[in-house]
């Protein structure tokens, strides 16, 4: 395998970005544990807690039914906001557009990203713009940045999770996924299929709010799917996790789409979607919390957290199949997908 | 004229890009000023002001003598919180690779991330990476977002602007620019020329706690240079500008440089520079201070804040030049030269 350059998995959200981050940027970087830089840090200023957060998008196509480049970077920085329970306040948008770009598209895009900021009640406040020759960039990319303020009752973290905590999902996976994988290939019967782009802050401040403490870690689980969030829920707790593949909500179009292309749609990248780990008491008002959305109409409990592995013992997560058989599930390597997010 | 597509100079930093700005972006995203989507943002946060900031990178080439893409992000982002009067805090990256991109190339960049920010006294705490297919990227484009405290004595904005303030400039123009567009063309003569990249929040916030409200306004004068900077002075505050030709600090070879290459050092964008409209009676205490720090021994006072023009007159920006004439400053148009930062 080439390990000198950059490949197009490194990208992918799976092992090889892990690796990419683990191995080559944080140990330079320095300073920051894993997590503080994949997703939103928090810092205290003042008198509360600052959450930060950025992501760059390079999705193609660039619009896509569901949503487009726009909406998808507005919803995905404020749902990283959204997961570590803060309330989104304002949003930076970076635009590096391609030299021979449509206006018309530029403009469809704006007015998508100021829609998506609207009804989410979040600002963007600042940008910035810069162009690129006509080459590999294939229209725009953008970056939005977002900042919020971390809620008071949010008391969560891997180290707040115990044995028998509940993980809920708020709906079925693999909708972003297979609606850009089906955009690409031309698949015909997946016409009503589209992505799940959405601003999950509602169900996270809900969440928050009224079940407070009882509220262990939240999560979208974006590039990578459900399989890359469990895995990383069971690294960072050192817990085993186990989840029942019949209680996961199932999109039957998503999954005819994954199974016709080979694909798990667990590892399948979401954008609308919340898993949440709550305490075994607080798991079915979770769930009626969640369900008041129409975003996550069909959220469901779809499995439980393990006791501690032990020091140095890594957690596996393993899940029961609709057959009663098990079977582990991995970390992606690297992409189902180039360009997803 | 082509209207309908993006043009590299859209990103010059120039007229074009404020149209852009003003006329495609601005009323779409709406709500905001064109000055709050330029440079950074500041929102009311607990009991304080945040201070909150975005740019995007694309210089090529990615190394050059004094800086390289990571430094320049670093400086740049840390500059734009500086400018509105904000200890700059903490810093987000996003990295969108190209693939083939040499991993050594990223560990040199990322350690240079990693020095800047230390010697800025500011973490990186949350980033993303996203990766390309090979194409017109040319190897990586960065985003860094940044979170400052807006300093309780700060008193910025054009509206603070009273005729008669001086205009004082921390150094000699064009360092940045003539360094890449001499990289680019090869010319020998310039082995001594390199970026003026640099972190400039220790003048600021020297200025600001020294000063406090005497302090009206500042700004560094990156893409379109000293020229955009003091005619978006004049622009918001409806006065006219004086500067001096003769006061303006010069790097020699900076300016041979500009000469062969027929550019006027006023345009050619500086990376370590500021630009700083304070009262008469504080300008010798401010360059006093400015001159204190060895990125600003060569501080002086340029140029004098005009009357106020009445509604409706646009200020104009006026050169006395070294043999006593007088020119108008004008934005420059386009770009001098794409992908400078």
């Amino acid at each position: 395998m080439d390990t000198e350059h950059i490949q197009l998995a490194h990208g992918g959200g799976g092992q090889l970005t892990a690796e990419l981050v683990e191995q080559v940027v944080l140990p330079i970087i320095g300073g920051q544990d894993a997590r503080g830089l994949t997703d939103a840090a928090t810092l205290k200023l003042g008198r509360g807690r600052l959450a930060f957060t950025t992501d760059s998008y390079v999705v193609q196509p660039l619009e896509f039914p569901g949503g487009d480049i726009g909406k998808l970077a507005v919803c995905g920085t404020i749902n990283d906001l959204a997961v570590v329970g803060a309330r989104p306040r304002a949003l930076s948008l970076g635009m590096v557009l391609e030299e021979g770009l449509l206006i018309a598209l530029l403009k469809r895009v704006l007015a998508s990203i100021a829609q998506a900021a609207r009804d989410a009640g979040v600002a963007v406040v600042t940008g910035d713009t810069k162009v690129v020759q006509r080459g590999g960039l294939e229209g725009m990319v953008l970056n939005t940045s977002g900042v919020g303020e971390v809620m008071a009752k949010a008391r969560l973290g891997f180290d707040r999770v115990r044995t028998g905590d509940r993980i809920l999902l708020s709906g079925p996976l693999g909708e972003h996924g297979m609606t850009i994988m089906s955009q690409r290939k031309g698949l015909s019967f997946t016409a009503e299929l589209k992505s799940d782009c959405a601003a999950i802050h509602g169900l996270t401040m809900a969440l928050v709010d009224c079940l407070g403490g009882a509220v262990r870690f939240m999560r979208d689980p974006t590039r990578g799917g459900l399989a890359a969030t469990l895995v990383e829920l069971s690294r960072g707790t050192g817990r085993d996790v186990e989840i029942e593949e019949a209680a996961i909500p199932v999109n039957r179009t998503a999954r005819a789409a994954a199974e016709m292309l080979g694909l798990d749609l667990l590892t399948v990248a979401n954008e609308g979607k919340l898993v949440a780990v709550v305490s075994a008491e607080a798991a079915g008002q979770a769930q009626t919390i969640l369900a008041g959305h129409a975003i996550a109409a069909q959220a469901a409990v779809i499995g439980t957290m393990g006791r501690a592995c032990g020091q140095g013992t890594p957690g596996l997560v393993e899940m029961v199949t609709r057959v009663g058989g098990r079977r582990v599930v991995q970390m992606p390597y690297g992409e189902e997908l180039p360009r997803i997010c």
